[in-house]
Formats: C-alpha cells, structure tokens, sequence
C-alpha cells in the first residue's frame, strides 16, 4: 500500500486527492484552507497539522501549491522534504518555471531524496474526471515508481525525459500555445469587427477550416458574448505566459508571438479585468482599435 | 443550363472547373498555359482564346487568378466584363484584399453588372473533392442565383454578409488564424528544442490537449522533418499575412500576432527557402535562437 502525501488542495488539489482515496491510496493531507482539510477528511483522508507531518513516512509527497515559492517553503522551511522517508519520491505537479523545477531537483537530491518534474494539464474538470494530461520528467526509475499514482489522476501519463525541468518545460509550451491559440482569435474577431462581418458565422466556419483550434471552439463563442462566465480567468495567463516568458529568458529563446500576446493579457488585467474569463482577452483588442 | 466562364485554371482553377463540368454546366475556361487548356478541353470545357472570348454570353463569370490585380486586368483590360451578360455575375473566387474587392466591386457595378465577393478555403484536395468552403458575400439574390455554381464547388458555402469585402475579410481572418498558428507552433518546438525535450511525444501530448489546432496536427509532423515534402510553400504565407496586414492597415487595426508571424515567414523567404514547405517556418526560429 502506497502512502501519499499531498499538500495543495485547493480547486485542483482537492479532487486529485479524492481521487488517490478512491483507489485505495492511504493519502496524508495539509492545507492553509481547514474547509479543505475537512472535505479530505470526509472522504477518508487524514489530516494533517502541516506539511512535515503530511510527509512522514510517505512514499510520495504530491506538491499541488501555487507556484515555485511555495513549493520552496513546503520542501525546504517547512520540513516537508526532511520528514519524507530517505526513499520517498517528491512529485512537483504544481505549473513552475523549467529553471525553478531544476534549481527544486537540485536542492532534492542534495537531501538524499527523488523528485519527479511531473505537471499536469486538463483543468478542473480533468482533476475531478481523473483524465489529467500529466507530463512527468525524471529517470525512469522514479517515473516507474510514481506511475500507479499518476494513474490515479489522469489518463494520459507520459515519461518527456530524463531531466527534472523537461515535464515543466512540456507544460509551459501547452500555455504558450494555449495562451496564444486565445489571443489570435481575439484579434481575429477584434479585425472582423471593423467590417461588420456577423461574428458568429464567423466562428462556425473557422471552426470546421484549417482556422481552427480548440480553444477557437472553446473560447469562441465566450468572446461573442459581452460578459461570460468564468471558466479560466485573465489573470492565469498573465502568470502562465510570464512563466513562458521567464523559460524564453532563461533558456535564451527568443518567443515573439507569446510576448506579444502576454501584452493583451497583461494589460486587460491592468484595465481591472483580471478576474474576468481569459476570452475576454478580446477586450484588449476593442479597446486598442476603439471599437465599440 | 448555365453558362460558365473560368478564368485561372491553375492547381485551384483546374479542378473546380472540372467539377463544374461533371454537373453539367457549360464551361468555357481561359488561361495562360496552354496545357491548362488541354486538361479542361479533354473534360468537355471548351477552349476560350481571351478571357473576354471565355465571359461571352456567360451567366457566372469565376475568377480564380493569382491576386487582385490579374483580377482587374482580366475585367477591366482584357474586356471580360464588357463581353459579360448584362446580367451575368462575376465571382471572384481568388484570395485578394478586402479593401481590393470592395474597389472591384465598385466598378463592377459602374459597369452595370453584379459582382460576389466569394474566396475560398480547402487547398487543392479541396479543390479537388469539391469540398471546398466558399465565403460569398454579396446581395442575398446575387448570392442565390450563383449558389448551384457554388455547391457543385464546395460543400460549406455560407452567405457571410451583403456587403462586397466582407467575405474577402472571413477569408483573410481564416489565414490570420492560419499562419499564427503554423508560427506559434515553431515558436513552441524551438523553444522545447532549447531543453531537448522529445518533440514526437511534445506532438503526441499537444495533439489531444487544449493546445490542439488543426496545423498544429498538419503542420506539426513536418517541422519534425529536415526537408518534408511541399503542401503548401512559405511564400503563400509570405503573400497571405501580406494581406492580412493591409487589411489591418486599410481598417485601422492594429495585428501585432499577425506581424510578428509574418516577419518568421518573410525571413525564411529571405534566405531562399520560399519554395519550402511551410512548416519550414521554424528554420526562422532556430535560425534566430542559433539551435542546431
């Protein structure tokens, strides 16, 4: 029986866990949010009193926290990485810099511990449907030995690499595709506003040419609304293309389209609708143009 | 019966009229190359010598040259137009600037003959298959008395608006579309390059997630290759954002994905490699980056 545990468990983090329980995993779990500890609770979970004590004796230790920082704090000031048995295996599934995720393995290693670079994609409704995308990178020793696990989260497991930081890497070219797959049709729909042409026949028939996208299916039809939903906010794509950018830097790539579309992100959030849903990207373009 | 006049029986041209031919329309067709004549004559099309002898006593005259200006040199110098019924329609099918056809459409009119806007999207299978999708605008009747032409065509023709440049515009955004997307994909794998990630398993994994577009399932297999067999050249794409930035200048609006996608395939253009495939755009972006 493999020991599990899992610190993170907000919108995404929570169902995976739920998901671990399902399948018979003895999951360990620590949040900020005690809301959440008590929903881990109630699904058979143990709750713990902070990260170390989540850590102990684990065999895994899933980091589902916001970003790099935190993953930091958890790993190496809040005793979490000590606490974990000398084999256990550190799984960073949270959306960090490919530099970040190597500089983590480092510091891992060093404690005489594993890590698997192992992100995921998929969203809310793939954490809770267990068919999370989960782009794993590490040696296939320790990918083999998380497999069971990443099973129980999601349905399309891959092993990218060898080196921590490749799975990172793989999810940050899925945002910088996502994030201008978004864009572009902003600006498509913003340059077919200046001559009147009916937007949703538009969009019906660059959803079935060689036009097309997912998110142009996806976000489509949002952007013809004036004040849709929210699904996925702005602001995640001024934080994910920024770490698209950051990987550009550090890598020394040179990435013309995600910089220019992390500027309409940018500035929609700058306007006050980072909260708004991303397909309202679009708002940036209108504004530009002056349209209506 | 109807009365057919093709002008521009290329790769496009030739199979369309083709088509026309086995439903039984009357096609009289003109083009530079004599062996293009050949081919039709030998599908039961007769052989125009002028686009003028081509348009007389026609009821559609198919435009289907290279740009806009073969367009109106072949109405308006050649005498096309003038040899026209009086109420014939001119279809003009190639891709030009909506700006462009607005301004054909004018004297069109001023000729007293009607005139629909109607560029279409498939490529040469589509051509081929008479699946093409066909975006006509014009006046609701012109479009209903040229609409049999049309299906014996394509299988998607949508009446996208009454006014003539607004289908010139639909096709325009769907190469907007078309062209950042085959970009950001370069973008994307000469970035994942910079780490070595495997772009076979990066393909697998952005083919079936949101990530996912139409040319990034095309495309994507062929930048894998050095030298892939040409579908579609860089200088189509060179031409086409062409457009697609004058229609943004013509208008007034501002395209910086479409401007930065287009200096990729101008480059590439630039340093011989317009006749290559189009996928071949990422030797912009690893040329750039100095990989391999």
């Amino acid at each position: 029986m493999t020991r599990v545990a899992f610190v993170g468990l907000g919108a995404m983090g929570l169902p995976m866990a739920t998901n671990l329980l399902a399948r018979g995993f003895i999951v360990s779990g620590y949040d900020l949010s005690s809301k959440a500890l008590d929903s881990l609770e109630s699904s058979g979970g143990h709750r713990a009193g902070s990260a170390a004590e989540a850590a102990t004796e684990a065999d895994v230790l899933i980091l589902m926290v916001v970003n790099a920082a935190q993953a930091e704090a958890v790993l190496f000031e809040g005793g979490a990485l000590d606490a974990l048995r000398t084999d256990g295996v550190v799984a960073l599934m949270a959306t960090c810099p490919p530099a970040a995720v190597e500089a983590i393995g480092e510091r891992v290693r060093e404690a005489g511990r594993r890590m698997i670079d192992s992100p995921v994609s998929g969203g809310v409704a793939g954490a809770k449907a267990a068919t999370l995308t989960i782009m794993a990178a590490g040696t296939r020793d320790t990918f083999d030995r998380v497999k069971p696990v990443f099973d129980a989260l999601g349905d399309k497991v891959f092993h990218v690499g060898e080196r921590l930081g490749q799975g990172a890497m793989v999810k940050t070219v899925n945002q910088l595709l996502c994030g201008v797959h978004i864009a572009v049709v902003a600006e498509a729909f913003a340059l077919a506003t200046k001559v009147g042409v009916d937007l949703k026949i538009l969009l019906e028939i660059m959803s079935g040419s060689a036009a097309s996208s997912w998110m142009l299916k996806d976000r489509g039809p949002r952007m013809l609304e004036p004040d849709p939903e929210v699904t996925s906010a702005v602001d995640i794509f001024v934080k994910d293309l920024g770490i698209v950018l950051d990987a550009g830097r550090d890598t020394k790539a040179a990435l013309p389209l995600a910089a220019a579309a992390h500027q309409m992100f940018l500035a929609a959030s700058g306007r006050g609708e980072g909260a708004a849903d991303d397909s309202q990207v679009i708002r940036s373009y209108l504004t530009l143009n002056g349209s209506k």
